[in-house]
């Protein structure tokens, strides 16, 4: 599929979701629309990735399959600045795919524009209608957890990253998305925050029974299990995708919990803890691995910071997105 | 308000709401419909709660306020063989209490008719469209929060007792109602099973920060920490609620979790660990009392059972249905 991505005055730092299809979709990349970086190139600012033109709309962009929204602000609102950029591509016969909790297909607008011009519009967060509770089945494919400190520490890139080591060994292995962006890459999965909360485990449950046709599964984590407002999230997850192993992810440096600053993060090795005492009534995993990110470290700081975490946490560590994952990997597949 | 409980051919044993009705809510049970025990009265099958006679259908109750569906089946469905007293008590007047996932106000037939006769349909358990997410900030009042070793294991149950135990020793306590049931003998609170899983924290929040004029909250947890499938409801109101205090309950002699006998339940010593550990890092709360459900043992074997409780959690505990409340009482407030 060819795509653009929407990454208006947020690309690239603050556009999670366009640099992760950028980073690991199998989607060409025609186009990124940043109006404030217009005439400059992907690489110009993120160097390790496809390349393509940075835009300042739609109309400027070559002809593509679809506009993906490449951001997910917090609240998961729609931008009324983006509308004529989403006008333009179902003008242009593109299909729109976003993961909002703002749907786009509920939008009348584009609602009508969409059926006119015979395109689709695919919200990614709305949950399947039929779901329910976990039966507490599990698979059985290797599942490895990718669980984190945090939001934001790396889960969802872990596991791509995982993920293409263990192809590069011959392994069928695939990423099981629980999250948009993690979604939008691969293309299928379901946003478990979104879910109503008695049935999260067992929409896990049957994202994981979908693919356990693969040897391994890396299943995004989310949230943490002691975060003020998302472990609800986390804990559906923990138990109800069966997993056989963890992988804890930590952003280096950080202390308190992202956008709750008056809590301080437990230290990794307090966390490795609570998700092993709390997972194994139901799954006996254990944290066979962490990963780091060490995103503004310079070169020797980062490897430093990666070794001290793997000491602390007394497993092989990395920071996979600048080295590479062959310790992490066999210690999860063990 | 006067109500009549519908409770066909589940009163007393699988009729949880209606029992929780006739012994906690300050309504006046005019009538139980049971039609295998019309001609029967309440305290015949349930001796120490407010009487009243049992009655076929609406039509042999007394006049009242509303009809209040006093059963929760698994799945939350809607009973076919309720419809004609469901129809019986709009046409007579009376609104329509019910806590099922499926919506009375959705139903053609219910919906007309409650609009011709001015009468409400009640669905307690469709949350508030306006939820967000937890902002992580607590209340004054002293927050005691309800968790147990599985579902079902007297949860709501201890919330009402230590409240009424509370209030008789002149302080201002309310129950904080997370489920169906509580909901309707209190007639407030958000069933944070039918939340969006992002929200469920926030649900949570916002209902203990609406008590929070009181002295002492008691929040009705749910679910278990490590159960299969519903950990996530469990953990959102742990942290959701920022306890003071946590009150462990437990089944006397059930080994493995209700509905899902393959896993076994931790002890609850290991549980009271794994409660503390989760909660500290957003509100150290304690395990500063244990419940103990001894329904079904006799009188020599319930004190033994709540003695042996109390001695492995290391705190006061008691059966708040079959003794007092006041060691327990003392230890959560303290």
């Amino acid at each position: 599929m060819r795509v653009a991505l929407l990454a208006h005055e947020l690309f690239p730092e603050r556009a999670k979701t366009a640099v992760g299809v950028l980073r690991y979709a199998d989607h060409e990349v025609v186009a990124v629309l940043d109006r404030d970086l217009a005439g400059d190139r992907v690489n110009d600012h993120v160097p390790d990735v496809q390349d393509a033109p940075i835009v300042a709309d739609a109309a400027d962009a070559p002809d593509c399959d679809a506009l993906v929204v490449g951001v997910a602000p917090i609240g998961g609102g729609f931008e009324e600045s983006w509308r004529p950029d989403v006008r333009a591509a179902i003008r242009q016969g593109w299909d729109v795919v976003a993961g909002l909790h703002y749907l786009l297909a509920e939008d009348e607008e584009f609602a009508r524009l969409a059926d006119e011009q015979g395109v689709d519009l695919r919200d990614v967060r709305a949950p399947p209608d039929d779901l329910s509770v976990a039966t507490g089945e599990g698979v059985d494919a290797r599942v490895v957890l990718t669980v984190g400190t945090d939001c934001s520490s790396g889960k969802m890139t872990g596991c791509f990253e995982l993920r293409d080591a263990a192809r590069e060994r011959g392994l069928d292995a695939a990423v099981v998305p629980t999250g948009q962006t993690g979604i939008m890459i691969a293309g299928w999965g379901i946003a478990i925050d979104r879910v109503i909360s008695d049935f999260a485990a067992g929409a896990t449950e049957r994202l994981v029974h979908r693919a356990s046709d693969n040897d391994v599964l890396f299943v995004e984590g989310q949230g943490a299990l002691a975060h003020p407002a998302y472990s609800g999230v986390t804990a559906a997850i923990l138990h109800g995708s069966h997993p056989d192993s963890l992988v804890l992810c930590h952003v280096a440096g950080r202390e308190t919990v992202g956008g709750y600053d008056t809590y301080t993060l437990p230290d990794p090795e307090r966390y490795l803890g609570l998700y092993e005492s709390v997972a194994a009534p139901v799954a006996p995993a254990t944290v066979d691995a962490g990963l780091l990110n060490t995103q503004g470290l310079d070169g020797e700081e980062a490897r430093e910071a990666v070794d001290g975490y793997g000491d602390r946490l007394g497993v092989p560590a990395t920071d996979p997105v600048r080295y590479d994952a062959d310790a992490v990997l066999d210690a999860v597949l063990e």
